[in-house]
């Protein structure tokens, strides 16, 4: 389907993307580009691209795919590089987590948007990073959310949505800000809360005596907060208003849920808990 | 060990005690109380209790060990039902999540402390409750924390650690107040933050849209959330204090983390995750 393909970030994203496209038999040729050399290699070792160019302008040269996936904070830099490089006709397409900032920091690089560009986001990912953690069934069953801006060509959106859908995704088309809105309540709030739920644990005297009571449940609910704290940093500062909207909401519902205790007021804690659990029951299953 | 067990509230915990203690030939007859006789005749069919009495006085009549496994806003209710009807030197300990609560509702029962009375709390559990869902295994590994009064019998406390040590556990013992804040910090807070975020998400406009797009740390995040909500409201009611302490202490946290989005402070964001991540890594492994 693509006879060269440009990876852009060879990580758990880009190499996964990879891996799967090609048992797919989707693409051809795939040049691999980054700033670590040694995951670089590792990744041509493991057959996951055949060969690499740390130089993002030469290693998207004559690439009918240029995938970016890279974190939220690198992206500008690496349009700003592929500006004026692209092929006639190549199709641009990215991972990034928060929409509007990777659409503005394309306006920003290239002037004009090239019809090319299909902003999306495969809602998938472990807490690990890198080509090793990398496997092809990462994307299978799940979601991955394109966001289309008026300038992208239709034909492009097709081809990005096939390739995802080759790698076992299915894939919903989405207004930017509504993925923003979306993803702040249901992936970057959870980050949030989690980080900061560890982060204040940790900075209490018996620290050590805490965490060795924490059980199964804790262990579940802090697991996102082993995700790679440079990615998150990005997606806050990125999706920085969708947030802080999010942040807001739950900062006003948990005075709520703490004005209930102060006040003993079991009614009121019992009609939240029961809400909160017939939603995840019903949303979530088990 | 014990000659004749009663078991009041034979759900998860009171019913996997049975279950393992019975496996290791601690318990000789075992009666059951509690105020649904469904569940009752239940645990009858399952081998878990011999027979039931749904009146806790009658049932504790001449046992020598009585366990009370009740939600924590019902103890007092079944501590004033046991008052004058133990056995002479009769264990009596329970599995409440807060201690301090307990201690109070079985001093406003009793008047005076019976010597055998033991607080206790088995750091296990899942979000199942009722007799079905016990298993032998509940607490094989896992840490069961006493929390022996001034007036607590050290003999009837050696009883009660031998009888979770039977059951696969390992005892930790520790003042009440300490345990309440201890739990407070890796459990109640946790809890809290679960069901405010459900609960917050629930009540948006695009709720179906929303959870549609929650991928897997999502549900491992909101997992405890599916907990018992008359469980909870009574944890909150009873550890009212250290719970309220830990809420504030995590909002402050919370306002800071906003903040630093508000500022766009990329640096003071890595630092809070990258701290984050550590003590959940070092503390929780993956």
């Amino acid at each position: 389907m693509f006879q060269r393909v440009c990876i852009i970030g060879v990580g758990l994203i880009g190499g996964s993307l990879a891996r799967a496209a090609r048992a797919a038999g989707l693409f051809g040729e795939v040049v691999g580009c980054g700033r670590n050399e040694a995951n670089l290699k590792r990744a041509v070792e493991l057959g996951v691209i055949d060969r690499y160019d740390c130089d993002p302008g030469r290693a998207a040269e004559g690439a009918d795919l240029v995938l970016v996936a890279v974190p939220l904070g690198n992206m500008e830099a690496v349009f700003r590089q592929l500006a004026g490089r692209l092929a006639p006709g190549a199709v641009l397409t990215d991972v990034g987590s928060a929409k509007a900032s990777v659409v503005a920091a394309a306006r920003a690089a290239f002037g004009q948007l090239p019809p090319g560009f299909v902003p999306g986001h495969p809602i998938a990912g472990t807490e690990q990073s890198g080509v090793e953690a990398s496997f092809p069934e990462l994307f299978q069953g799940r979601r991955v959310i394109l966001t289309p801006v008026p300038e992208t060509d239709p034909q492009a959106l097709a081809k990005v949505q096939y390739l995802w859908e080759g790698a076992g995704a299915e894939v919903v088309i989405m207004d930017v800000a509504h993925h923003d809105e979306v993803l702040a309540a249901t992936s970057h709030l959870p980050h949030v809360l989690a980080y900061t739920l560890v982060d204040t644990l940790s900075r209490m005297g018996e620290r050590d005596e805490i965490f060795r009571y924490a059980a199964g449940g804790f262990r579940d609910f802090t697991r996102i907060a082993s995700s790679d704290p440079v990615m998150w940093r990005d997606i806050c500062l990125a999706n920085h208003d969708a947030v802080l909207n999010m942040v807001e909401r739950f900062q006003d519902d948990l005075a709520d849920l703490a004005a209930a205790i102060r006040d003993s007021d079991g009614e009121r804690l019992l009609k939240i808990f029961q809400n909160a659990k017939a939603a995840r029951d019903r949303y979530c299953g088990g």
